[in-house]
């Protein structure tokens, strides 16, 4: 595409830089589902806490207790929304004495959650963490405090105090970074020519991503163009290394970056992982063909 | 946890005194699923009467018809939201005769919705019902009125008009709350050591509530840290009464007070609904052991 | 209902003239579903580009692909939603040569999508195609672009522009609407007493909607009150054609005209679809009997 004969963009700041006088942005990752009351009473929480809060549902379909899936849906959306605080509840270990934190990030984000790694990857994907609070102060709740719900009496409440201006000191002591709770993505083999990965998350159309980048495919020989093969399960496949999906015909295998940077796999039209019969965790091979 | 050492709070009222200058709030809860444009059109419609209102969205996911369903998510969701409009649209009998209605509750809230007893559970735990009117002004509909769609010809626009100031005795007719339908949560059976309830409501983790309240259990002797057996289907289980999943090891079943208040069976990181082949309106009993 | 007795209503404009200084709305419906973080992203994107839109999420639950399905949902929205933006992304064929479109419409409205047919069906509901621009001005994208994510990158930061009041014209070169690609609904077979048609759409209730309209009906002497034979499959079924639902007992079929104008088959209380085993495009015979 050349520039010749575009109309003028009006004079103002790119869009990474625009800001508005807006109201502060709260958004909401869960485990929770849509079928119940749970994620609206959340948002109704922040809004009683926060009037002036605008509330973005990241989503709330996070396989139930999916920690690692949590966490890799939150970095892949954090980065896309306005600088603001942001709630993950994937808890498995509510009601325990597993910790509950607020961490600031390098861009000047508040992210809230249990001290489980689902806030990790996202906090390092905007600038890491630079700062750390254990959440401790009852008097931030709501009461009486649900031993099963801490979203709608612990982490919404504080979050809205966030929003309203709350420095993050006060919802406890601070913590030593280095203590907080990490998530194992697993590490793939690498070789000349060939990668071994596992299955990091399956999305709704099937398109597949592996525990591996397109820059460690690159540096081991899988260019874009080649022919890969794909050993999963018991079967053998064979695919593209393409930019997108439309680089293939309609029923064909491709391997591409996804939107969040991982290597994924992919059918033209189809799904990719009901072909292939795999599920979260299930080791994929490809290999130079 | 001790106060000593906390980090001051900010001289602010209590959570649940502050208010803000803020629009009204609108919340919606159906039947109607995310799959079509239904919950979208409600939203659409209140935005076109209410231009500043705030829509919040409890639920869609009730299944479908189920009114006890909905009315139970309701109550345990319109508490933890702002005082607003409520609208709750479970309407099996949409295009009959039966009543649409708008209530006011002690708080000064507004309901929206059939008179189904979809209404009820919810104003009773927010004050009760001290006003109710019959919606007949078809001034306030938007026309043509779909005889299949009153959640966007009727409610939609009603509780927009309402939530922009209009009194709620325009809508039509006051009704004596007496003659509001009700519904039936049925009634457990109770005796020394043993009680037998039914199946209310299974949320996604397959936590499964009862039609009794964690009081009554204490009454009859089935207490916190007591073995319980419960009897479902042809099965026999056995459970801990604790406060919280993470009081018993992952696979053990738990009883416990859930965050509406109901007693409710779990297992710790699994699904007791599945476990057990639970559905809603089964009978259960539960025994000390 | 006579007018006499009734209250007062306060002296405002009607509803469909209501207007308010309100923030502009900014309408989103994808095939992405709720299970990944992909809706959100598009929210975030909007927001940090327009920080004063209002973002309503018409339905993200399109099947995938489906881009006749996305096109009917939107077309059901779109009227009943303020004057905006909206953003419709069904794009099976992102990463290709296909075009990316701006339609302005009628009535005011902003339509953004691929130029697949998914915008044609709701711009002709609101006045129809007025001006048309292919969106080609890469200034307006977020960079990196994904080759699989448009939404985020090209289409959320576009509405987002326009939402501030960008020019249409300043995405990229004006477009002939007549060159716009179209779908096609099919075309029902009529004669007396009797349509052949194809099922165009099935909602969670499985209600079942045909590509045809009442008004069709009328004129081949299918009318209301009359009992129609309806050949679906294998099966023979009856049903009368009646206003809504409740005109027939539970149980019992009906024929009407749904909320959006088409001739709808639903089961009071029941799942037509279900029963009659019908799936999108399938062949349905209606007779007067």
């Amino acid at each position: 595409m050349t520039t010749a004969g575009r109309a003028p963009v009006p004079d103002r700041d790119p869009i990474d830089r625009v800001t508005g006088v807006a109201a502060p942005v709260v958004t909401l990752l869960t485990d929770f589902g849509l079928r119940d009351e749970f994620a609206g009473v959340m948002e109704g929480v922040i809004l009683q806490t926060a009037p002036e809060a605008r509330v973005l549902h990241l989503t709330h379909g996070i396989p139930p207790q999916a920690v690692l899936l949590g966490a890799l849906a939150l970095a892949g959306a954090v980065p896309y929304t306005p600088v603001g605080v942001h709630v993950a509840v994937v808890d498995p270990d509510v009601g325990s004495d597993r910790r509950a934190v607020v961490l600031r990030t390098g861009d000047g984000r508040l992210l809230v959650g249990p001290d489980n790694g689902v806030l990790l990857p996202a906090a390092e994907r905007v600038g890491g963490v630079t700062g750390a609070w254990e959440i401790t102060d009852d008097r931030l709740f709501r009461h009486p405090v649900s031993k099963t719900f801490h979203g709608r009496d612990v982490f919404a409440p504080v979050a809205g105090r966030l929003a309203t201006g709350l420095d993050p000191a006060a919802v406890g002591p601070a913590l030593d970074p280095e203590t907080l709770d990490r998530l194992d993505l697993g590490t793939p083999t690498v070789g000349p020519g060939h990668v071994r990965a596992t299955v990091l998350s399956i999305d709704r159309f099937g398109n597949t991503a592996l525990n591996v980048t397109g820059e460690a495919l690159d540096e081991v020989g899988l260019r874009l163009g080649g022919r890969v093969e794909i050993a999963a399960g018991d079967g053998r496949y064979y695919a593209e290394r393409a930019a997108t999906f439309a680089d293939v015909a309609a029923g064909q295998m491709v391997i591409y970056d996804d939107s969040s940077g991982w290597t994924a796999l992919a059918v033209n039209r189809g799904s990719l992982a009901e072909v292939c019969g795999l599920t979260l965790g299930d080791p994929v091979e490809l290999r130079a063909r």
